[in-house]
């Protein structure tokens, strides 16, 4: 039951535990899909463009009819008319032919490239004289140029930002399979917690982890189900575990600072489930708990907020993105410290850092795991290995921005 | 009129122009202030820990009781009871007394440092062996540790996220003021241009930029008010513009894809405002309009929606950065070019690329500016500069990540 990890082997076996654990999804409009990740491989019904196109200001022409010119020896064509936008080009283009055109205007039957009016002079008189050769399919974009039908151009687990959202709708696609987002309850546990907006008299302490954690579980792209604060008795933890479980995907569980109150919580996961982990090698972090109940991970995170948040940032956020389906991207930067940090605990560390204006170089902010307003002062952090004592100032470092 | 300017000079006069342009908030609930921006600084009413509390499950005793203290010669304290979560610490600690403590419990007075119960034998007689001595302060957190009454603990222009909810949740803080989001709002022009959901014939295209914009606003923190496709007609163009900065705080007008279609835009914001450049030595991103209205930004953006993207990351989101209240916060990463990357065309170039797994290497991706699936695969882009003949393969370059 005391099975204490250290961080890379928690990660290691959530990835086991909780593989695909959600795998559920919902089918929404591509118009407001932005921030959804695709539950499946995307594939155009169509070509696009749905017609070649010319990509300049000109004339359609055929490329053969440009060879060899120049200044001196200009390319004489006869121009046929102008082809406007969004019209489709009638006639086809024979010999020595073209046709005035505008950028994205739909190439007429037999022209192979376009001319731009760069390159050309109009003295008025019908004809065009090119005064550059161009090459077959030169300044044109061609029919399926962008995207063929039957393509394949998004995959499965891609995060739908802007440019995807933009694909979706050249591709004339409009509703698309999306990975549900995951429902995340968070409980916190305490005798000496009050609600925010409370007044805290002598022993007590505002509950910091429903909101901070809530807001966390947002912006991984889960949906935070926050069920209150419960007091350190058994049968209320039993309950509200319980409870959280039938609503939601998946439980953080916060609190239980003391000794006494960290075991009934892991007793009480246990009896309804199991205990995979109780205890990390991270500091801070170390009254981390890692379960499941029903199959839904169970994670009990320490009381201390600042405590809480680097566990969620390095444990549970791998856990919620496998269930929203996304990638994690490391947001990571190289600086160099600017002091020494003594570390030498037997555990692995974790340091907020402070960067400076031009990122390069990173000031350890010497926390105690309680203070949540110098946190908010951090830009990001460094992760000290266990066997190490601890980082040189000038060392380049890796930093992990928020 | 015909002012065209490079990137950062376009950049430089934008800030010039749009400087704190909209300088308005929204008192809103801390607890769903999440990705909003402080209008104000803020500061603590009061301590933060409002007590002195213990951060180790132990002993809360006087430190120098323990002084000299060992496993041979242990300090002998007398226990005088337990000190309950959420319990105001009542009796005071006198000379050789401690009181039995949990992490986060109130210090009784007296009592200067914790010892933690590792460091302590209990042979259950009502006497404590303390077998290390403890530092006055060393295992607490004391009153105001973490903030003090009246001191400003975050700044304005902070970016509310997950700690900053956090901390203003610790401080008892439950409303605060932030920037008003920027309502803008969003045009598409040109004869050739059906909604996504249509299907196009021959000639016509699907609007992408109403959608691509609208997600990329969403995306930078403003609120977007797609008004629709307009056709090439100047009295619907003018009244569209007119109609948008009756109800936005800024405009984004895109299409104009031909020559005369951009020059009669660029008449109409002359008309109705200023226009303060006339094409962008950006590629691609040439046929870019900026320009003011009633002091509102309007932003004539290029048809290609691949093109209009990098317009829109380079130059708007600045913009609406500057209305958000926010700063604007670099992803870059460094990585190897894969392959030479030529470039001579008298303009600053902006190249997609693709990111090996291990985000050393960078694959240029050879994009046309109007293939918006090509770019879905891209995961950031470089810029080469204006006199630069291009980049050789297994250049170190920056990466600007999406």
């Amino acid at each position: 039951m005391l099975t204490v990890l250290g961080l890379e082997e928690a990660k290691k076996l959530a990835k086991e535990k909780f593989k695909e654990l959600l795998n559920s999804y919902d089918d929404i409009d591509s118009a407001s899909a932005l921030g959804r990740v695709l539950f499946e491989d995307i594939s155009s019904a169509e070509d696009v463009p749905g017609f070649s196109r010319s990509t300049v200001d000109g004339y359609a022409v055929r490329a053969c009819d440009t060879y060899g010119s120049s200044n001196s020896i200009p390319a004489i064509l006869e121009c046929k008319g102008e082809i406007l936008m969004g019209d489709k080009a009638e006639g086809a283009l024979e010999g020595g032919d073209c046709y005035k055109i505008s950028t994205g205007g739909m190439l007429p039957q037999g022209a192979d490239a376009a001319l731009m009016v760069e390159d050309s002079q109009d003295l008025g008189d019908g004809l065009i004289y090119g005064v550059k050769p161009v090459a077959p399919g030169e300044n044109t974009a061609l029919k399926g140029d962008d995207v063929k039908s039957g393509e394949i151009f998004l995959k499965k687990h891609t995060l739908l930002t802007a440019k995807e959202i933009g694909a979706l709708a050249a591709t004339g696609i409009e509703k698309v399979r999306v990975f549900k987002k995951p429902t995340v309850a968070i409980i916190s546990t305490g005798d000496e917690l009050i609600k925010p907006k409370e007044k805290p008299g002598p022993g007590e302490v505002r509950d910091v982890n429903g909101r901070l954690l809530a807001a966390a579980v947002t912006e991984s792209g889960g949906v935070p189900l926050f069920l209150g604060i419960i007091k350190d008795d058994r049968l209320a933890i039993e309950g509200a575990i319980k409870e959280a479980l039938e609503k939601a995907d998946m439980l953080l569980i916060s609190g239980g600072s003391s000794a006494g109150e960290r075991d009934m919580t892991v007793d009480i996961i246990g009896s309804l489930g199991e205990v995979f982990m109780h205890g990390l090698a991270l500091k801070p972090g170390k009254p981390t708990i890692m379960g499941a109940v029903d199959s839904k991970p169970v994670i009990g995170l320490p009381g201390h907020p600042v405590a809480a948040f680097f566990v969620y940032k390095e444990l549970v956020e791998t856990i919620i993105l496998n269930m929203t389906g996304a990638k994690l991207v490391p947001r990571v930067i190289s600086a160099k410290l600017t002091t020494n940090y003594p570390s030498n605990h037997g555990r692995e560390e974790i340091v907020p850092v402070k960067l400076s204006d031009d990122l390069s170089f990173a000031q350890p902010l010497f926390i105690m795991s309680g203070l949540i307003t110098l946190l908010a002062e951090a830009d990001g952090y460094i992760k000290i290995p266990r066997d190490n004592e601890g980082f040189e100032k000038g060392k380049l470092v890796d930093i992990r921005l928020f």
